[in-house]
């Protein structure tokens, strides 16, 4: 069992971006960047409803055994936020530069890593995949979901993004568990402001480019074989 | 009921930081983070366990309700991990300007965020506080919590830090929670490396007067009040 890292090297590429990913809320953000920033890469399927992130060739990337992964001319990186930063600093953009709208992306950074995101995923477990009902650890995740919702709803009723005024990684960060809302069962119905925030990140033709090459991964041959 | 923001200002310093915070493990690293750089601060208690982070007074200052939180000069900063690569980067310490180092302190800043923490917390939760016996939940939370601790065993097998051989923030934001295990049952025992890891960070100054001043907390005032 073999990753072949930058196996299709092109020598007249300063630079290969390898992406290790699949359909899931996590990864999606990195493609997503990558497009905004008009970078060349190359998607690299790891089938996570088959196990593949468990095999000791994936694994030897990324020990935590999650996608997405990074692989920057052999810098391997793994944690989809840390990977928006790299690549933000990497090319100064997406991320500014310094101040309190600095200081403003990483705290919704932080606060997608420990709030939003683990209470989604939780809150999809405990409604689908657990092997008996726990209501209680249901209810509380679900409400948690609930609660944090509520709280960008009321942020973006004073501004257009995430972060202040201006799209940055904060909002590429939450658009990959907002794009899979289904999953823990959650709806924008009731939080216009999250809704119209949404559908203007939706829109963005490199969001649109980025989805479409995930979701094309589905289907395509495994890459940790 | 009032917060009043900067209330001791004193015109001989520059800069006024203040800390809201309490006993708890995201709240420590910002002292941690503050002793290290030898910069001076008012801690302000918020008793979560009387429930004075969910008042009108602190949501104003954190819609999110939780501590901790960071007023330097009037700019509030919540998100625990936020607050540390604001104030290394202010002091330029504690974080790599740039390069694979610094893509390491982000990647364990978000390692933590996004799985430590949400493990430890949900752990605890499910052993301790939750309303009746949620045993498929406590099981997968106390497996998760220790499957972290073993990557960073496994981790610290072969360097002095989280994020390679320098102390930097990475290693501040792992404390908080490791300094709290007991909460969610956990020990260092079976981990030679984290356990070195841990005397290490705990045996160093700054970390051991931040942590006598957040323990003070729980006899201080309520500043919410
Ligand atoms: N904090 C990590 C989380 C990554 C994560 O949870 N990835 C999921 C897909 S969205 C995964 O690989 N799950 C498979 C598993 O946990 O076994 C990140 O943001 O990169
Ligand atoms: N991700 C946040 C988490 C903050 C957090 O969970 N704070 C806890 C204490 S460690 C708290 O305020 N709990 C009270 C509550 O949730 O009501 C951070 O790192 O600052």
């Amino acid at each position: 069992m073999v990753i072949t890292l930058s196996s299709e090297h092109n020598p007249m590429e300063t630079n290969v971006i390898e992406v290790y990913a699949f359909a899931t809320p996590n990864s999606v953000k990195v493609p997503i960047v990558l497009e905004e920033l008009g970078l060349p890469y190359e998607l690299k399927a790891v089938n996570v409803r088959k196990g593949e992130q468990k095999e000791d060739a994936f694994l030897s990337l990324n020990p935590n055994g999650k996608v997405p992964v990074l692989v920057d001319d052999g810098f391997v990186l793994t944690e989809s936020a840390a990977i928006l930063v790299h690549l933000a600093e990497k090319t100064g953009k997406l991320l500014p530069s310094d101040g309190e709208a600095r200081a403003r992306v990483f705290e919704q950074l932080f606060f997608h890593a420990s709030a939003l995101s683990p209470a989604f995923g939780n809150a999809g477990f405990f409604m689908r995949s657990s092997p008996a009902p726990q209501p209680i650890a249901e209810a509380r995740f679900a409400k948690e979901a609930e609660r944090i919702l509520g709280i960008l709803d009321r942020k973006l009723a004073g501004q257009s993004f995430m972060a202040d005024d201006a799209f940055t990684i904060a909002d590429i960060a939450h658009f990959g568990w907002l794009w899979r809302r289904q999953f823990p069962g959650l709806t924008l119905d009731e939080r216009p402001n999250l809704s119209r925030w949404y559908e203007t990140v939706a829109a963005r033709p490199a969001v649109q480019r980025a989805i479409a090459r995930v979701e094309a991964l589905a289907e395509a041959p495994t890459s940790v074989a």
